[in-house]
């Protein structure tokens, strides 16, 4: 759990100004290697490049041509910067993309609209990956650390022409986008869920006292997925209303319903699954409450017997001195007083035995 | 409960296109055999026959009779994509046929109205199955695993003209559909109340330790119907407006009313046995809390009284020599020394006993 | 609690209808005795008369007279299909007065209101009895079980002319018929606050565990009550609302903000309750915890004391032979061997004594 | 908390009609005796007398004169006839006098608006006592049991014209009573902050079992209040809004949102203290629970020492007769039998020493 | 953390007037020293100045230039009292600064906005400190006790020319004050954020009690911060609308969204931080209850043990006397009686390890 939350919340940790800055400035950016490939297309014609800086982008659009700039990678500060006066993106948005961390959301700035979702990183489990996304009438530029391995099936998607993608435009592209990255949440909740599954098993067969930190664990991942799935159904239900919806045609609003629905359908499991780890948690509790009970009532069965018999040997290990009068200890000087004190202590025993089943304790 | 859940789950898991597959493919269809029927009628007409391929359909619709496709199983790719291509559905709607898991909903394809509900096996108890529901002007398309079992009822009224359907239109019939699938939980929803009754009767009665588990996986069943009531309940107060009323004749609408009603009445039904179960629970572990005091209580009853006679007899127990001076235990050779500590003994016993009950232990 | 739940929850059982029958229909009207007033009434006339069949009715209506028809006891069959034919009653609204047990509501028939709401047995505490009421512009039809003693006030004052009631329409009728409902409410609500008044004096006094079955048992009252009044709260906005309060005259509005407002104060005061009882749980549990830590203190005490002494006092019961050897227990030789001894657990008691104090146990 | 609670569930007790009285009757209507202050003023002229009975206030209403009729006690039925006589005041809105207990409310008229407040009676700390206001085009009636003390200062002030008051109309005098009003609940509620910090205090020093009854009581004094400001505020901003605000002049407005604001900040304020006191009974809880632990250590800790060595010197109290064989207990006859036990015990001892400090118990 | 809530409530506290006092006045007023700074700028002009009183302000103002008063420190009433009559404030508005620990709020006074935000004093933590900022069409006055420090970058920014803040009007500069206001945040419940990463790990890594109450205290720190940015937010929202954008340029509109979004992203964080808190502090109380568990096995099964054994040995320590009769007591004269005696008890020890294990307990 440690190697994950630091990562997370060192995310968030930057998704602020250093205080003093000046808003809309870049300084922040990382610079880590970045792919930038260029795809365009429309209806019978692919064409996909890669090109070392965003400068070279430059005259490369067309009209006639859905263009998609992919940057893969974390873009430096020059790149970001060349993008920004070429796309004329607002300094803010950028800043966003710069500074990772935040939580997702759309914003309209009139021309375009930039979208900010989360992935979370297949390795790291529960590392949540910013994906910048601007749609402009004709083009769509992602921005993703993780965007070489998230989008390749989209790729190869719209290189080999499959499905609608070729026959539409900008904004059935960025509902791919989007899609996608809904999508990738199936398999990490469906492993989280077959967690649950499994920690339930576990706890009605009397797991361990781990089984806490484990679901206190997955309450956390639990936490983070629900977080981004609400946002994520924030961001498109805004999609689709106001001033937004005019940049997506009417075509593309069944299949972007689709995507809100799908988001839907994942935090409503969520929340089941957040319901169903505390019922657990609980059952957990009373399990282990369940088994103090058990030893403790042992304890008290044990010691209910043994310590009256203890005493009445005690009595008869005193050294009063028959001798000493009549009234001292004769019990021993009898010629059954062994046996005698044995039936004595099975009697004790025995009163016991039955007083503790009518209490429902064997 | 562990032979239900992976079910719901399973059920839920398919619910996502695989990670990059094209939205609006069918390619997941099962193939399960499938009973296709159209029924047609009218005030005075009925007709029922059973087709075996979808395309057998083609050219049977007719503008004054009311048309239900009811396919009850699952329909393989090949027939989907016939009724698609026939009835002009949409792939997307489609999708959702192939993909159970879902959650309730509707769709407004504007010539036709999409329902998704689900109905609960009865057989095996809490495992949701799917009901699609395609709404047109002068047909209704159902499909349901559980059809065949499910609106048997429904058809039969058709047959025999009880009641009002027969003078009505195919949005009385969606009515019925609707209608059937919501009666169905209340029946499902008594037995959880009568097993709710039971667990509370035997928490009160001092429950084993099983009833955490039981009373957990009632919660669990909860959960699953609350979500599904919960749903419906959208759905159909959902249908009762904007565009989608149009699509309901007024004198079905005080019978849509009717079934929105029954799904308030079960989901606060749900809701009130939520909080009954888990007062029940809590009465249960106070229970149990209760009977450690009791047993820590004994336990404590009966080492207070016995340890310090313990110690008595201990002391009398010891060898040291009274030949060696006069103050080596001198009691051992009085006369009535043995009389003297069983005195000092019930002494004991007596204040422990007055103390223990002004202390309200005994 | 056992003998009312099974009631309230049976008469929930019926409120749907069997599956498969025909909605509509009212086949499980049940036949008990039923009294059927007519009482008629403007300024200055009054007259009641009863009839023995609804058919009796027909005719006796007059447009310059409020007509009230009440139905107190259960209505057979017959009787609600006559009352049906004779005030054009829709079918839906008498198949909910012949299964009851369904929630509170208000249904808008276009000529007449359909007002349903839930008297509290008074006999039987927690018992809902369904009291149904339909409104028309000269009419009004109150069908309820317990209506004989429920509104033998009302009866009372429109026959001696208190009040305002014998200057107003149909509508005010129709106010005093839902006022008398919800004043019902009072006076159980109170009932239900002593008890727990006298609960949470009990728990403070140390109650036993049987008041946790009892804080049970009221939270469960609570439910059904807070429930009923949640509801006739929605009925009574709902009635002032849209074209529902078309039917009232703008004098009885401020009559209806009276019994509206009378519904805030109870549901508020239910919440209050309701918050209350948790608190007293609580509280309860922390002092039956605080016991068990008296309890253990106690054993520990005493166990600490004397187990040392125990131990001392076995050592001078063992039989090693001083003769063996001058190291073989030559204390029992001493002249003060015994007093040294006691010397040394009075030492020890003291010491003990003064290590608990320390840690605040004494 | 005892002598309170009844107090103010008494009054709720009586805020509903006995069962089938009239509505608008004021049969309840208590007779204490009630001072009643006429106050009239404008900008250079202030009259304050007191009058007997209300009917000497019949013709002594002018125009140009804002008029405060401050009744200040439990004015008798008498009194509030002639009042709604004199007013025309709605006999609904005088039951609510008559009948306090209810909650706050602001009720429009028409011609007057009736508002309902809460004082809390500063001697009996937590019993609310109601506030009526009726608030006409140039008078304020106000009727208070607390009314000579809670309004004494507003008096005053317009008798040394203070402030704005006597340059503003009625509709700035009935802003005044309720400021006294909601500025009455911060020391109160002052007060509970400082006994909730005392308890956090108290609770991590160690506090004693009381502590959870003073905890419940505050939490129980909270929920009044809570429940009160809540209402205030409720009042408020409905006085401000829709019809009722056509009473106040715009420049009032302000004035009427900075009380808002006021309720704003306790209903935060009461938030935050009911979440602080959960917090801390969690933490006296938890405390307790770990104190419990503690004493269950020492217990373990001295019995785990001690049962093992009064099981060793038991060996050795046994009688076996070292005459009967060689090896019925040799060591008694040992030289250096007796230190060699005591070697064995010392070297328990240790070894038990160590297992728990291993265990992190010492 | 006593240090600090005093110093919370105390403000809250000083929040009202005292019972009584006029509306608006400011009697309260402070009077600490005040630094009282004069900025005036346009794009290639600015001007700083140090002012003595407010006086010394009056026909400066100039419309060509932005003006900037801010004031650091506490103003007294005069200075305070000036300031209102220059700039034509409301003394309600007025009596706001004066007493500090309100709540943050947006106000119209029509021409000029009111807000109040909080800083969070970085050296003493959790102590809210108030900024009031006036936004009129040309200028922006901000007084904060700890304005010297809070602004000094902003103040730095507008000298040397740094972003857009010379290009643009007053709206912007009331935009950067509240961002930096908001951005203090970040820091803050950064190093919450460690806190509660901390704790968590101490939590599973098995900390003592002492960690409930640094929960809690994290806990009432996050309430205050929890509090803070929700109001912050309405206060950013509600400038975002209605009447009171009408004083923000459409190019502040984006800026102004942007500080809102960080309003977010901080009460996001806050919510996630509870849960995670509330979470860790459950894991802790049950880690604790194991532990306790983990102490009473032990002491039951070294009590199971050794009380049995104690008992055999204490019969053999009994004296009858074996020549009192052949049935007493013949083990103590028997061969080998004493390793017989051994061999029982090595026995007992055996089954009951046995037993144990399979119990699960080893």
């Amino acid at each position: 759990m440690e190697h994950r939350r630091p990562v997370y919340w060192a995310g968030m940790k930057k998704g602020y100004d250093a205080h003093g800055t000046l808003p809309g400035s870049l300084e922040a950016a990382g610079g880590h290697p970045c792919r930038i490939r260029l795809i365009q297309y429309h209806q019978e014609l692919v064409r996909e490049q890669e090109v070392a800086t965003v400068d070279e982008l430059a005259g490369l659009q067309r009209e006639e041509l859905v263009t998609w700039i992919d940057l893969a990678g974390t873009p430096d500060q020059e790149c970001l910067e060349a993008l920004g006066r070429q796309f004329n993106l607002h300094p803010l948005a950028l800043e966003d993309v710069v500074n990772p961390g935040q939580h997702s959301k759309i914003e309209n700035y009139g021309k375009y609209l930039f979208i900010v979702l989360y992935l979370l990183d297949p390795l790291k489990a529960i590392r949540p990956v910013q994906v910048n996304i601007f749609l402009g009438a004709d083009f769509v530029i992602s921005i993703c650390e993780e965007g070489e391995q998230a989008f390749h099936l989209l790729r190869k998607r719209i290189k080999e022409g499959q499905g609608l993608i070729r026959q539409q435009g900008s904004d059935f592209l960025a509902y791919c986008v989007c899609d996608a990255v809904v999508d990738h949440y199936f398999p990490i909740l469906e492993q989280l869920g077959d967690q649950l599954t499994f920690l339930e098993k576990r706890t009605f067969a009397g797991a361990s006292q781990e089984i806490v930190e484990e679901i206190h664990s997955l309450k956390m991942d639990l936490l983070v997925i629900g977080r981004l799935t609400m946002e994520a159904q924030e961001v498109l239900s805004e999609m689709m209303q106001g001033e937004n919806s005019s940049l997506f045609g009417s075509s593309v609003a069944y299949y972007l319903r689709d995507v809100l629905d799908h988001t839907h359908q994942l935090s409503r499991s969520v929340d089941s699954y957040r319901q169903i780890s505390d019922s657990t948690l609980n059952s957990h509790l009373s399990l282990k409450n369940h088994q103090m009970n058990e030893v403790i009532k042992v304890l008290t069965i044990i010691t209910s017997i043994f310590i009256p018999l203890t005493f009445i040997v005690g009595v008869y290990g005193m050294n009063f001195q028959p001798e000493a009068g009549p009234l001292n200890m004769p019990e021993i000087t009898w010629q059954y007083g062994y046996p005698f004190v044995w039936g004595v202590m099975l009697l004790v025993v025995f009163v016991m035995l039955i007083i503790f089943r009518r209490k429902g304790w064997l």
